[in-house]
């Protein structure tokens, strides 16, 4: 009997996708490289799978049209198996890349396998291993036209929240794997956001980390609520198994990256968006493996005066609303982004939707996304959602706490940079003046780049005196 | 007779250019798509040009090895000009881009023409229209046996400084046009500190226009000496020629950008190096063009009240100081980019000859590079030149001053990107801890991506409870 759908690439991720199909009672094809992980597998499973030796044994068991999940590592490995497996397909077969491809590959894969009768889709799927194995969130680009047939197994084993699937048609080829970068740029920049509470709790009011597990834990029902805070309440509370210290102790001060956070900021500068906390997201991560510059300093600037000024610390409510406002930010700036790309390609992205598919099986999942998803439901054309009315006097009103927090930090020398861009991006857009015309001036007085008056329409350019 | 050297595009900067080259006495060619651009250069100098109706002329006219400067806009321009003219060439001949080109965009067209036995040079060229004219700062890059037949055009026009020109050979294609991308970022940071500290001056401390220009004159010959801070201290005491008013009260507060700080952040972020003052002033520029944003904040927080903190307002020197500070932190970005390009690339970059050739003649030329080329003498295998003997105690002992200026522009509102990012970048080397060690937790925790231990090498998972 041939199997409904067919998996490539039987990793943590892969085997957890196969895994939930079946529980699903979808009939599942499996291969690996390596027979036996394939076989493994199949070992784990009680019916409904076949291990695939060859890849010629694999497509020839799934019924056609074939729909083929690749879950294999962003990258060259990608092209390959594609070049590979295309000569074996036929017309109508439908391939779904499922891992974090860059999305400018996913258009470049769409548009070569679109000659050749192949449909290509770009799948943004997160949740981690759990996320796979139980329901994830999906993000599927590609032709609208064929989403229908993909869309019983992706809405099957995704998340499900209030009823309804945690995946939807996120819009042409490239448009899911766009979507997936942006969700995990704002991964890293709430990990940041929640890093620098965890400093400022422990460095500025000396908290233990029971004390911290107990606050991250109270505001898990609360408007900060989420899948984040959750597991850092229970990273804080977990012992290590070796020694007789908490296990966040014991692990070094050093953070990893694996791309996507990386390209959301460029796809922010790009798209000429600002996504400031994105940015320095990744910047703590590559300044933590700095080891020599960072001893060097340490040692230099053990004892260095501190300032003879008073700012008092912020209570821990102050904190959360404080974090609120830089979580606020930080998806604004993701969401703006987002509503800009749309624009730019054309991909007329239903932002509401993305919020709705983000609310459960993913990383981010939080309780905010149920207030975005009803405000974009609103005000689909939103730019930018700090701008909503629901939302405004929000930041407004908890402005002063996120300052404070920020000058607490600053003046302890906590670093912050994720909560003071999110302040710097809220003056920015508030302020009268950012020096830009200052900029502006010099730009026109050593290179002849115009500017505008406020007087008049138009560039001009100035002969500056001393030119 | 030929001419020893022809210039191709005839703007503002080929245009000066060739005058540059032709007041060396150098005999030259020039060629215009627009045949009456080109007479007019002609009607403008006294003799020794060349002005050339067709491309077919402009070859003919040169003397072999042909040396030809392109100086035309990055880009698709330069791909059509060089298929156009290659045919045209004989083996050995040089083409110099003199553009602002990306430099993969370089090392790919110094491939395609190596085939065809032409010489490729990717040449960055700094200093406006005045810089070109007069004297400009010249960063060649390309095959190192040929950079000898160039490097008497180029030397002899470029800007001299303490008998020495500020041109010099950088490294292989594509190094010229990076190293120049650099320079234009730390332009970049460097312009949006001077803002800042503008914003500081006129909204916190209440200075007129002329008491501002005063205060800047005043820091020519400081440290902190700049061919910005001149040019800042000439625009704040410019008049408006149609109002009453100071120019720069009567430009549009909104900045452009033509890309070589955006490619600067991006490869930032490729080679994991943090260069978050050039993010921040490319930000700066994104978010003052953000109109219908600013509107909208401005009216709204109008009035918001203000946190009952004192902060005392920093005096002129800690101002110059904290100044200071951002200027170094902003360079010693731009220097470790490229330090970590030379090293990925191979290029073997000089960087103590890089911060000489940017003594004079480039945007950036500054007092701060005399001492930086110095340094790099000394320690040419610094990475980052912050963890010098020569320049940590100063960082160490301003560092209070940047603090208190920023706690100051934070408890007021006035937005300070860069100079928040200086001091967020320095707490950051310094603290003992980033939180990267609850980030790598959380990582492993949702994703299985291990991390280190402070009592053991290699990584590890660990099976989290709750899961």
């Amino acid at each position: 009997m041939k199997s409904q759908i067919g998996v490539i690439g039987l990793g943590v991720m892969g085997k957890s996708l196969a895994k939930n199909l079946l529980s699903r009672d979808f009939l599942v094809s499996g291969f690996s490289r390596r027979y036996e992980v394939t076989k493994q597998v199949d070992s784990e499973v009680a019916k409904n799978f076949q291990a695939c030796e060859t890849l010629k044994d694999f497509i020839a068991s799934l019924e056609m049209p074939r729909k083929i999940i690749l879950m294999v590592p962003a990258g060259d490995a990608v092209d390959v198996l594609c070049e590979e497996i295309v000569g074996m397909l036929d017309k109508g077969d439908i391939i779904m890349d499922c891992g974090n491809s860059f999305y400018k590959d996913t258009i470049r894969r769409y548009k070569s396998l679109q000659d050749k009768g192949i449909h290509y889709f770009g799948v943004g799927v997160s949740g981690g291993e759990k996320g796979a194995l139980l329901g994830p969130s999906i993000m599927p680009g590609g032709d609208a036209t064929v989403y229908p047939m993909i869309a019983p197994f992706l809405e099957k084993i995704a998340a499900q929240k209030d009823g309804q699937a945690c995946c939807a048609y996120m819009g042409p080829s490239g448009a899911g794997h766009y979507v997936k970068m942006v969700h995990n740029g704002i991964e890293y920049a709430d990990m940041q956001l929640i890093a620098e509470v965890y400093l400022f709790f422990k460095y500025v009011m000396k908290l233990s980390n029971k004390e911290m597990a107990k606050i991250f834990e109270d505001w898990i029902d609360t408007e900060v609520g989420s899948y984040l805070i959750e597991i850092t309440a229970s990273i804080l509370k977990e012992k290590d198994p070796k020694t007789p210290h908490d296990l966040v102790d014991m692990i070094v001060d050093k953070a990893s990256q694996k791309g996507t956070g990386k390209w959301t900021l460029i796809e922010g500068a790009e798209l000429a968006q600002d996504v400031s906390i994105i940015q320095v997201a990744v910047g703590n991560r590559i300044i933590s493996n700095f080891t020599k510059e960072r001893t060097a300093f340490t040692r230099h600037f053990k004892g260095t005066p501190k300032l003879n000024i008073s700012v008092p610390t912020p209570s821990i409510s102050e904190i959360k609303d404080a974090y609120y406002i830089g979580k606020l930010v930080s998806y604004a700036q993701g969401f703006s982004l987002m509503a800009e790309a749309s624009k730019q390609f054309d991909w007329n992205l239903n932002l509401s939707s993305i919020a709705s598919i983000f609310r459960a099986g993913c990383i981010i999942q939080a309780k905010l996304l149920e207030t975005l998803k009803d405000l974009f439901e609103k005000e689909p054309h939103l730019n930018n959602f700090l701008l909503s009315d629901s939302i405004l006097p929000l930041v407004s009103s908890n402005i002063n706490s996120l300052r404070q927090m920020n000058l607490a930090s600053t003046l302890e020398g906590i670093p912050n940079p994720a909560l003071s861009s999110a302040l710097v991006y809220l003056d920015q857009l508030k302020s009268v003046s950012l020096g830009a015309n200052l900029i502006q001036a010099q730009r026109d007085f050593f290179g002849a780049h115009t500017f505008e008056r406020i007087d008049q329409d138009g560039s001009v350019h100035h002969e500056w005196n001393n030119e």
